[in-house]
């Protein structure tokens, strides 16, 4: 039977394999679900087996085992390294999931659970696609290698190490990954551009303990008021980050480049829907397109201090937290931005207060030519499995991974997603859309085969 | 036997009765103290009738039960309503008590424990006081209405349809209430003005729901920048509140009453060493003094909004929230400034967000003459109770019930506090100073006598 005609037949199939590795509730992040994690990588272990990869082996790290696999039985045919992970985010809240996070449920064409489109149900395209290729054609036409990670939602400490430590065994011609979105629905997407990140906190300090806002206030400095002054001031009237130095090194995307970023079928009426807020806000002189994914940001992610209870409570408190995030664009260097935030911020803090501060997380920015003919492949390939051309795009959000294996190894890094930009990756709801799911198994299998055909 | 020598030789057994009221957690915020409070009411109805008061009544109300005394055989002398509470706040964090909230316990002169100066303590300085003139003068020297509410660190609520109720029967020459702070130890205070407050929560609702920041940052509007930009903007660079008409009806406080006030042994470097900070923030143009107690303010007092756990999460949040409150000085009205805030407030909330407002509670501010006869009386006990010369003061904070009380019934309040602003009424390792305790005994019979020698 033909691999296309195979995969379409084998719907039902691939669904029911899928849910079984949906209903594990892989959570690495809390430590009650450290024998699920385990379970889940033994579980994708045996599909790597099952699809016939080699010397399939669950690595034990520190925290959580990432499973590796590989097939090298096509001499002079490209190597590829594919990397997903089977780790999931917490699904709380619960109480806001229509249907049970770990019970797989599928609505208006949509499957419904954690972990759908963030990413197994991605590393299961492959899986999927792999068994098709075995079924239909008995080997694979290329060489593969294969790691899938168990600690992707807290960090991947230590596959960098494992990384490190395996460098000559992992080489290859190629990396891909599959665990960003879609342009949009019916609109196949290869994306070749992110953006870094720095995530810090800053803690103010003012009185040595919460006061009596009766009993005091007026007098003393309040660490809440003090962090709303600091923060009301880190942009300007045009949305622009007011930091100095902040986009000195920001590359200028040429004409060319924002001429085709700007002709994508982006629906910016879409956006705002998903969006829901009731108008949008972002830096002058740019598109929404342009803000989202070559632009660099600043962005309060949390804010605390003093009672936040129910009622009233007259406290001026002791301490004001924030959390924030700068997002980053080629050629800003994340050190040198996080040291001018912090400078800019220290300076601004009044003498009343003192203040901590601290960097949490860091990450490159990425962005490559899509010119190598593996790209070719893949654009092709993603036309066969969706019957729609496939366009090139960018993303804002940030895989740290993917700059560090592209430093390390020099090679194209090809990150063909199958989830779509409103899919709750990170909240209740998660889901994938079925047809992309579908999609990406026969356009996997194609793009493994064209491969071989190079 | 002299009643100031019977209050001396009685150290002993002051204190071991007040440990056993300290002991009943009478935490009215709790469900499970329910039977604790009720316990409370009942321990102080009995000691109400030991020291000789008729008619005591436990007197349920929709949530905790206020007791009610009198004694009325004193014909032609004057009639005085005391006031005051035995319910407390809540002990937590318990973790950073020094000994545990409810197990009263002595450390370099200060008692501590839940309830020891707030209000407990203060209300057994009346008890025993009332219980020294029985033992050694047999009668009490003037007519004494009581009522003693379990409700007050919850809102005091059904004490108010109490009062409405029984007008008649808590008619009276004066208020006497004993819940406030003395200046500074060693110095007696009669407190004659309070602010007012109006408490607000203000939620800024933007996206329809939770946005990952690196997807959607750069084009969307972010609600906790929203919040520091609008809360910046409430404060100008003296400290003044910008809201429009905020100071229209500020009383100008007198030449006089200014000298007066900053003549007052207030220590401003004992002052900053309590709040602990840096460097202290206020109006400028004031004293700490006149700032504390005669200038109006504006205080976050909670904020909170995006992701406030451990570690990072990259989230653009739907929404934000403040609580803040103002501080009102006379001739401001709670109502009309209420008004004005939120009017401000709603036209600095930009388009791209919506915002609700809700006004949690309100009360207002309170000065009164201290030419009443009472006072001069008053002055002299705490004198003779504390062997100094009493002050006149006003404070920052609030008690809506004074102000209430003052407008029902016209007749003076006499605000006799023998806390100190240190005491941590709301916070971990409350405590009292035992010379202010013992002093209170003695002050509060001589306050009764000489109020029967008029």
């Amino acid at each position: 039977m033909e691999t296309n005609e195979y995969i379409e037949r084998k719907r039902n199939e691939h669904l029911t394999d899928l849910y079984e590795f949906l209903r594990i509730p892989s959570i690495s992040a809390q430590a009650e679900h450290k024998q699920d994690v385990e379970r889940a990588a033994q579980w994708v272990a045996d599909r790597l087996r099952r699809v016939g990869l080699d010397a399939v082996e669950i690595v034990q790290t520190k925290m959580h085992p990432l499973v590796y696999g590989q097939s090298l039985k096509a001499p002079g045919k490209p190597t590829v390294l594919f990397y997903g992970h089977y780790d999931v985010q917490p699904p709380e809240p619960l109480e806001l999931w229509t249907s049970p996070a770990f019970e797989p449920t599928v609505r208006d064409g949509n499957l419904y659970g954690r972990g759908t489109a963030d990413d197994k149900g991605q590393v299961h395209i492959h899986i999927r696609a792999l068994d098709a290729l075995r079924q239909t054609e008995g080997t694979l036409p290329i060489n593969l290698k294969v790691i899938i990670e168990g600690e992707e939602e807290v960090g991947s400490e230590n596959l960098w190490d494992y990384v490190n430590h395996n460098k000559s065994k992992l080489k290859a011609d190629a990396l891909v990954v599959s665990d960003t979105a879609m342009l949009a629905p019916g609109v196949p997407s290869i994306t070749y551009g992110l953006r870094g990140l720095n995530y810090h906190q800053v803690d103010i300090i003012g009185p040595a303990q919460d006061l009596h806002s009766g009993v005091f206030g007026g007098a003393v400095p309040n660490p809440l008021t003090i962090l709303t002054e600091l923060f009301a001031t880190l942009h300007d009237k045009n949305f622009r980050v007011t930091v100095p130095g902040f986009y000195d090194d920001v590359a200028v995307v040429s004409r060319a480049e924002r001429k085709a970023l700007n002709a994508l079928p982006f629906k910016e009426k879409e956006f705002r829907k998903t969006v829901g807020a009731p108008a949008l806000c972002g830096e002058k002189g740019y598109t929404v397109v342009e803000q989202l994914w070559c632009r660099p940001t600043l962005e309060l992610n949390g804010i605390w201090g003093g009672y936040i209870g129910e009622g009233a409570k007259t406290v001026i408190p002791s301490k004001s937290h924030a959390k924030f995030s700068t997002r980053l664009v080629p050629y800003q260097d994340p050190v040198k931005i996080a040291r001018l935030v912090e400078r800019h911020i220290r300076k601004l803090i009044p003498k009343q207060v003192t203040c901590n501060f601290q960097l949490l997380s860091s990450g490159k920015p990425w962005v490559a030519p899509y010119t190598h003919p593996f790209f070719e492949v893949a654009h092709r390939a993603l036309e066969t499995g969706f019957g729609e051309r496939a366009v090139f795009i960018r993303e804002g959000g940030s895989i740290p991974f993917v700059t560090q294996m592209h430093d390390t190894f020099k090679v194209p890094c090809l990150l063909l997603g199958f989830g779509l930009p409103d899919e709750n990756a990170h909240a209740p709801d998660e889901h994938i859309l079925l047809e992309n799911y579908f999609g990406g198994i026969k356009a996997m299998a194609n793009f493994y085969q064209g491969l071989g055909k190079l």
